[in-house]
């Protein structure tokens, strides 16, 4: 889940106790779901430059602290994960969102058959960010080759260079499928999305309408009120029944969020070659 | 879930790989469910008099510590709880089984209201016993009214009379259908299990057959080779679809297991007054 | 520690990297202290009436989730807390301060045997506080004594109502010096202290001296420069090596802190009978 | 601290109440040491071929679940370790001993400037062991080049390759005193102990002395009697103040500790070229 838009309380958005809007299926979402308990993170821009992350490997839904947090975090930009794992390990430094400077970055999916590209595409990262590698996921290597390949400067190129030499890497080890990946990544000021996978079947991907114009369908939903006309969600399901509020992002797609006009762009692997 | 009987590796009953028996099944127990995520516990019998527990409260199915123990851990009783919280705190001394000198104890179930009628619950156990309560749980107070009224020394009596007391408390503040549980504890001689509710509604539990009979008509099973014919296993749900295998513990039942005839009878709350 | 004044980064209290006040003296007393490692927690008034708090049962210095929160939170009323477990368990319902309502609580020292006067000063709870007792430490029973005897109507009268209970339970069982304790408690416009033992040995506190004057005395001090006239840190050891910049709380004391005038007076116990 | 020789209850080693000889001092290490709260582990031979490993990252004085272990863990080779951190996450896979196959192996000192060598050394691990890398510290690379270079078969060349190795990438990237450390390695038949530091200081390093001599010298120790002729402890401090029972390692040694005669040679790092 990645929000957009006016400065909103972490809680608001994480465990609003009524049943309007967002809050108690993201509740449910956060808390209820069998497989997403092997940690979890919040990421948000706050005091000063960098984002701050809070990150936890108790299930989400037992952990104090981040119900305490949330009635204290206001913010314009957040981000939350909830972790299943792929294989790695729980512990603090794989769980999403990664940070680098002002970047944040969190992942659904994996690469395929990782531990064996695990060691290419290491070495394909920036020798100067290598040591700045904390965890043992396959997300966090990606978010390193995005910023091996300029994600501070293009992130549409960069990603997409990162994906290609990542298939280019699989291909050569005879790895099929090599990414299945849906990517959200900000720097505090935009807010960029990714749907993609080698195959052309991707985890779903959504992004949040209008919301002017969902406050003129839906006059009664409460939660609506308080948010500017620039807000924006991106979530991996819909997290709530409101017809109209959910636009799916089309396979192989990428999309920036920001003030202003946002946009929506085929998403093709540029390979390394 | 409790294990009586031939010495066994703790793995071989909780993560065992292949899909023979117990194991798959068990380990989807401990591993999948969706709402058994506030932490789990170990007790067994081993080396010392007492009986060792292990505790922990990230899920069971991401603690690398617990595969190595089930790895190292061979006994002839064993209990495993997973728990899902009914509401207090998810720490360590919440986390069943409990223990007590020789004795071990869990509990599905609850006490209704239980913050209401807590503060009477405790007075009614023994002052000499009441420093050693730890947690805040409904499950682990049930335990100290059993000790009070001689879980030592007659645990069918024992048990009648703290459930008799919990359903006097409740009355007396206007609290219905007080008590919902399955206990299962142990002195590392016998195992005791309880089936009951105060609105005859409790929750289920099942006992294995003897293992002879089990042997005869399914000669295929592996696991089922290596028991002798005490072993018994105490459960909430049948872990596997081998039919003949499990009898369920009647609505208001109490039983014994143990070395020779196992023992199965009416279970009736003896009122306090 | 507790700081209440001008709205401070929590950081800036707890980890400033440079050397000149507060910070690297707080930085090593909650970092490299031998035996402060059981657990730590801090207490906040932010955002909403009731005050925040984040506690942790892993060592303070090892906590990278303190580390990013500290950089987020900007108050004028702090409560930190390191905790030396004197015999009760490592979990977070254990850790200090305490909150009721709007009210922190925090505690060093002990009450003698408490496992033996427990559970008569649980009995002398009200009856309506005693299912809000979240942990087992003597700390928060003394929390809920003084609530019990007024706390948010009079601070001073309530704790020496709360200690008299106490030596009163102490003396009836034979136990000797009961109450060995310093307090810090606030509720969001107010701070007070307390410094007392039975037997008229209390461990130190400290507070700091006016600002402004302080400001005369240190030129040259950096952080000096950022406070306002009414800034109060109240201290178990001077964080720091300023002349001038600290005054011990005078044994069997207590003391109010609030924007205008501070005071200081004689505390004795009120006995029950 | 690595135990070699007849089998013993791991509590006795880690916890034993009274002040004997191991026990007391021991425990002091494990509890009060101010530095040392960055997690523990321990790795024994147990049930099975390969040995167990039981690590945590809360200080290994408050962990209820390491008290239990120690008094069920019988074992003839037995490693502990208390980890203060270089700078590497406080997490389970940072947390000695490290495992392979058979192998365990315990660090203390460490790599100089490893963020700057990581990558390098981290490229010569042989590629069909790199994905068995789980954490991220530098004791564990230096575990990996030590297995690239046959451990498994010589250990004394194997490390001294290793070591060579990583002060050869040093050199290349003007790091000075490239190395500093004491090891422990340990197939299950055999454990074998390093002594060595770049510049020559190395950490300290001892082992126990012939157990029938010390008998003679100190016929009250009681727990002396238990312990059988072959019987060895390799520590980074004496443990007690028995006059005779500790021999320093030398500066630059490796030594090897199994049934029958015991060796001590030189350490000089192999270097790559």
């Amino acid at each position: 889940m990645a929000y957009f838009g006016d400065p909103v309380l972490a809680a608001d958005l994480l465990f609003r106790p009524d049943h309007s809007v967002i809050d108690q299926s993201l509740n449910s979402r956060l808390g209820a779901t069998t497989t997403n308990g092997d940690g979890f993170g919040l990421g948000w821009y706050g005091a000063g430059p960098e984002p701050a992350v809070y990150k936890s490997t108790h299930p989400a839904w037992s952990d104090p602290n981040l119900r305490e947090l949330a009635q204290q975090v206001r913010t314009h930009l957040l981000f939350a994960h909830v972790r299943a794992s792929t294989g790695t390990a729980v512990q603090r430094s794989n769980c999403h969102p990664f940070r680098h400077g002002r970047w944040l970055w969190m992942h659904n999916g994996q690469i395929a058959e990782f531990p064996t590209l695990k060691r290419d595409l290491v070495l394909a990262v920036d020798p100067g960010l290598y040591p700045s590698i904390e965890g043992s996921t396959d997300s966090e290597v990606l978010f390193f080759l995005a910023l091996t390949f300029g994600l501070e400067d293009d992130p549409f190129e960069a990603v997409a260079r990162a994906v290609g030499l990542v298939e280019d890497v699989a291909r050569a080890h005879g790895v099929e499928n090599a990414v299945q990946m849906t990517v959200a990544t900000a720097n505090g000021d935009c807010l960029w999305g990714f749907r993609y996978s080698t195959e052309g079947r991707s985890r779903s991907l959504y992004y949040s309408q209008d919301v002017a114009q969902l406050r003129r369908l839906h006059p009664d939903v409460a939660v609506l009120k308080g948010l500017g006309p620039e807000t924006r969600l991106i979530v991996s399901e819909p997290l709530l029944n409101l017809p109209g509020a959910w636009t799916g992002v089309p396979e192989g797609s990428a999309g920036i969020v920001r003030p202003g006009t946002d946009e929506i762009r085929p998403f093709v692997p540029i390979p390394a070659g």
